[in-house]
């Protein structure tokens, strides 16, 4: 039910606001159930999933008092071999999956004791840890420097190319039937009691629809927001779930093997050199990937002079032939962090019955398929598994639900 | 008189091959002393002075023993500024000439030791040059690090802005009349004594032109070969004098202040850190070059992990605010360097008359004036400056002078 003159030119199913990994994840599942999707994104090669090192890697990740979203990392890292090798078979492209495993290296012994905190918690929590003494590393990986103090292996810890995967993600969407429209949405719109137009946070109406930022409108039953540290940015959402997204500034490097040169590298390394937290990440292609800082600095995505400093000397203080390789790029990408880092998937709580699926942090390509199973449970009506059950959108919307 | 079956499609007074800012200045001076000139470059964008830091810095460059290429580059700092002033007039386009002067810093006792070695020979020479305790290095320069030993004011080492210069240089090029042929020089032609076609090492004959990489020719009766690093590719030119230019790699940064930042720096830094040569120079649109190593790697421009974070160690040794400045672009560059660092310019011992203008290492854009007139002297019957006698290309000719 339009508004006066305002065009809705395209009507779906479902409209999908955000062009990462979820979303793009999200919407070609929902097609491939049935679903007739739009995806909408106005520079979808831009998301933050383009600037990721593609980590698998829920038990190396794992923290003291984490341990409701270790199990949906868990949920993930188990779903995504399956849905993977789906999406190679879809679109005959690889996505450069890597398992052999995620080697935490400590530099210096405080380094060293702080890992093996975190390897009995990790331990205790079940998962699979194996300890290994400086010589084992480099017996692993050649390359590190012997004054490496030791590491611990983590065996089921991957990795995939994330603009692979990414790339074939679109492709295996637009074969599903997804429509793509390179706008971006502005606000989610719904259709309030008296059959007016408004959007959500007017007026409690059920969700009809999105706002493009060229004045356009999309017309669905059901929407999606999935526009990761952009969320915030979309009118009709509740004020509370706004301020729980924020983006979180990560810079890293894309460095090159020189013609001839042998790979560097075959596991993904994990090291803490004084305190610092760096992760290089070989790709099958001959990339590695040197990764990441986490700035609090808004929406701000300048590559600074001392975040590719500290990057490299890291990189170079485990793995010292790093020095020769090339540095391809440069760049930087804003993770949607939340305050309690879990992602927020689901629509409980939210007026309209809109579904979010964002602030997934660090782990958005690890989650993006058991979230695009998730949002296509509840786009379906079906249960998503127990593990999301902690993450949904209400646990910030206190006070806010009965609105 | 062209082959049979080759086509001359140009025709000039002049050929000048190679467009960085030697062969440009030289071919826009020619064609101002009513030359008819073309100026032959595959890709003018991408010559060695594009990757440059635009120093004109003959004092603190200078080193022990190269006394006579002190004198050259004196020469060549008196005319550069009535020289840009001209190509400013002439365009309307500012080059960006700062004369706030370099300020040479040591940061620890060793490096100190060693500036205050060259400044007492630099002072022998009867340079100017000004000793500066920490402080008084600090009050010139704000944001340098209390550590910094001391320093040495040498007010008359300016800079330009590389990139400015160079497109401002092709811009009078073109107004003045100098014809641009987008393809490289392979060949430099002469006339032998039956009247046929040769290239100048197979015989004697006076130069009649140059041959391309697409197959045609220019017909001319004077070729200036200025083509940098690149200069030893072209045919036609003693095997020694191929010999004599090799390329010496540098990799160098260009840093953005971010909105709102005020300038850090303004005058040109040259910092000796434990040792390490590094150099930053303001310029007037916010950037800040930071430079340059130099690699004996043949003609390899690649950008390494090593040497950025080298560049950006050194230079935020001396000036932590480094750090916070955007990293917008790393490159490398080829010099063209010569056994005895010294430039190679003029016609002496060549035969058929060719003239060069090539080797001029880290220098080029401050020598690029002054070699533009001895050129055009050259090419108009003139004597060129006695500075540029002992860098005529005969020096490396010996035993081959009478072929």
């Amino acid at each position: 039910m339009p508004a006066k003159g305002v065009l809705v030119a395209v009507t779906a199913d479902v409209v999908v606001a955000g062009g990462g990994v979820i979303g793009t994840a999200i919407a070609w599942r929902a097609a491939a159930a049935g679903l007739d999707v739009v995806l909408a994104d106005p520079a979808e090669g831009d998301a933050a999933s383009q600037v990721a090192a593609g980590m698998l890697a829920p038990v190396s990740e794992a923290l003291f008092g984490e341990g409701t979203l270790l199990r949906v990392n868990l949920l993930a890292l188990a779903r995504f071999p399956p849905f993977a090798a789906e999406l190679e078979q879809v679109t005959g492209h690889r996505v450069g999956l890597r398992r052999e495993g995620t080697l935490a290296v400590a530099y210096d012994a405080g380094d060293y004791a702080a890992l093996m905190r975190l390897t009995a918690f990790r331990r205790s929590a079940g998962l699979d840890a194996e300890e290994l003494d400086s010589r084992a590393c480099r017996k692993l990986e050649s390359f590190l420097t012997p004054d490496v103090h030791g590491g611990v292996l983590f065996p089921s810890d991957w990795s995939v190319d994330n603009r692979r995967y990414a790339a074939a993600l679109r492709e295996a969407a637009a074969a599903a039937g997804v429509r793509a429209v390179p706008d971006r949405v502005t606000a989610v719109l719904t259709a309030d009691g008296a059959g007016g137009a408004g959007s959500a946070d007017d007026v409690g109406g059920r969700v009809r629809g999105v706002a493009l930022a060229d004045g356009g409108e999309i017309g669905a039953g059901q929407v999606v927001v999935a526009a990761g540290s952009w969320s915030a940015a979309v009118h009709g959402l509740p004020a509370a779930l706004k301020t729980a997204v924020r983006p979180v500034k990560g810079q890293l490097l894309r460095l090159r093997h020189p013609d001839g040169m042998p790979p560097v590298l075959t596991h993904t390394i994990r090291a803490t050199v004084r305190g610092a937290d760096v992760y290089l990440v070989p790709r099958t292609d001959g990339e590695v990937i040197v990764g990441a800082t986490q700035e609090e600095r808004g929406p701000d995505l300048t590559v600074t002079a001392g975040a590719v400093h500290d990057l490299l000397h890291d990189a170079m203080s485990v793995l010292p032939v790093t020095s020769e390789l090339i540095l391809a790029e440069t760049c930087a990408g804003l993770r949607p962090g939340t305050p309690d880092n879990g992602p927020i998937v689901g629509g409980s709580g939210v007026p309209g019955g809109v579904l979010l699926a964002t602030g997934h942090y660090r782990n958005g390509i690890l989650m993006s398929a058991a979230t695009a199973d998730a949002i296509v449970a509840c786009l379906t009506g079906q249960p998503p598994a127990a593990e999301w059950e902690p993450f949904g959108p209400g646990r910030f919307l206190a006070g806010e639900e009965g609105r």
